[in-house]
């Protein structure tokens, strides 16, 4: 294994870490640090050490003893890994509030996903323009698939409209889907779906603030 | 064990994982099942049954061999460790589209959390109504604070004005932040700090549409 920089079988808990550590390792590597131990790693990811030096094997990065990791070959590698070295075209439906907050996320556009196109059922929103996009129609989705081809369509509409732009999406050969929309969304075999619920890491929040509430009256 | 409802300690992993669960409890209950295996809920939350099993065991939840678990019965349980069977007001700082889409978000509300305050440190923003409440100014923080109790505060403010923030809602006494600008903060310790990326997603989402890429053109 040790020659072996792309092992092909990741574990997907492993998979969904992966974004986590990148994310840690941007924020080392904008305080100049060069290198990183496991056990630093593990506490800004909030995991533990022996699970991130498992992880990473899977990469085929084992660290250097005493020294740690190389920070910025450990971007490299974890960015190959998701597939963040190449771009991503990205087709947001809904420009609602949500919609908007996407298009203008930063937090995109330095991992590689680039909007390329803005879509709304809304024939008043159409023409609309949020940064360099203007919006255009939802039954327009065939002609802009074929003509920009997005690799990712982000659902942003309210939860009733959901499954069918899910099926639009679909149609127009998208293959996947992020939906964050707070609606169950059923795609056929083939389709990548992943979902972000904006409340989980509340819900985490209020399961500590309620321990603390608990061990301050105990 | 099996008479103790709820064990003291939890792995951090473990309490992670309980909103997914819950999510997909939800969408069972929403088809008016009863029982739900663990088998089934593993699939749902995309972790493996083991896990799903050894999980619920924190909560003193163990099925029915042949049966499963009793959905409304789980529900309950996770609600109330996760501290959801309680209501948590939340002030949200920034109300630009994140902040809008926070505010209107219905995921938070049928989860116990109740957006008491809306903040902006832009005056023309000030006085704006958001569904039922009036947008108040920053430096008003410490009265807002005082007499609405948040518990929660949430960080919709663009990168740069995020430690900022921070320290302010850590003045005002907030003790659980989370952070959705994208940007590093540091709190002090007693301080509960949470992070929302919502670039996490679309990151898995670009490994497996890679993986499939790969796999076509082999």
């Amino acid at each position: 294994m040790a020659g072996s920089i792309t092992p092909r079988r990741i574990p997907e808990a492993t998979v969904a870490r992966l974004p986590v550590y990148l994310r840690a390792l941007f924020e080392v590597r904008d305080q100049q640090q060069a290198t990183i131990s496991s056990e630093r790693l593990a506490e800004l990811a909030g995991v533990n050490a022996a699970k991130v030096r498992k992880d990473l094997s899977y990469l085929g990065s084992y660290g250097t003893r005493g020294v740690g990791y190389d920070v910025e070959y450990l971007v490299f590698q974890i960015s190959r890994e998701l597939g963040l070295t190449q771009d991503w075209p990205v087709l947001i439906v809904g420009v609602g509030n949500l919609g908007h907050a996407l298009a203008n996320y930063r937090g995109f556009l330095v991992r590689g996903f680039r909007v390329v196109a803005l879509v709304d059922a809304d024939p008043a929103k159409v023409g609309e323009r949020i940064g360099e996009l203007a919006v255009q129609h939802l039954d327009d989705l065939p002609a802009i698939a074929a003509e920009r081809h997005p690799a990712i369509g982000i659902i942003a509409t309210p939860a009733a409209a959901a499954q069918e732009v899910a099926d639009r999406l679909v149609a127009a050969g998208i293959t996947s889907i992020l939906n964050f929309a707070p609606a169950v969304v059923a795609v056929p075999e083939g389709v990548t779906l992943r979902k972000v619920d904006l409340s989980i890491e509340l819900q985490i929040l209020s399961f500590y603030q309620q321990r603390q509430a608990e061990s301050a009256s105990a």
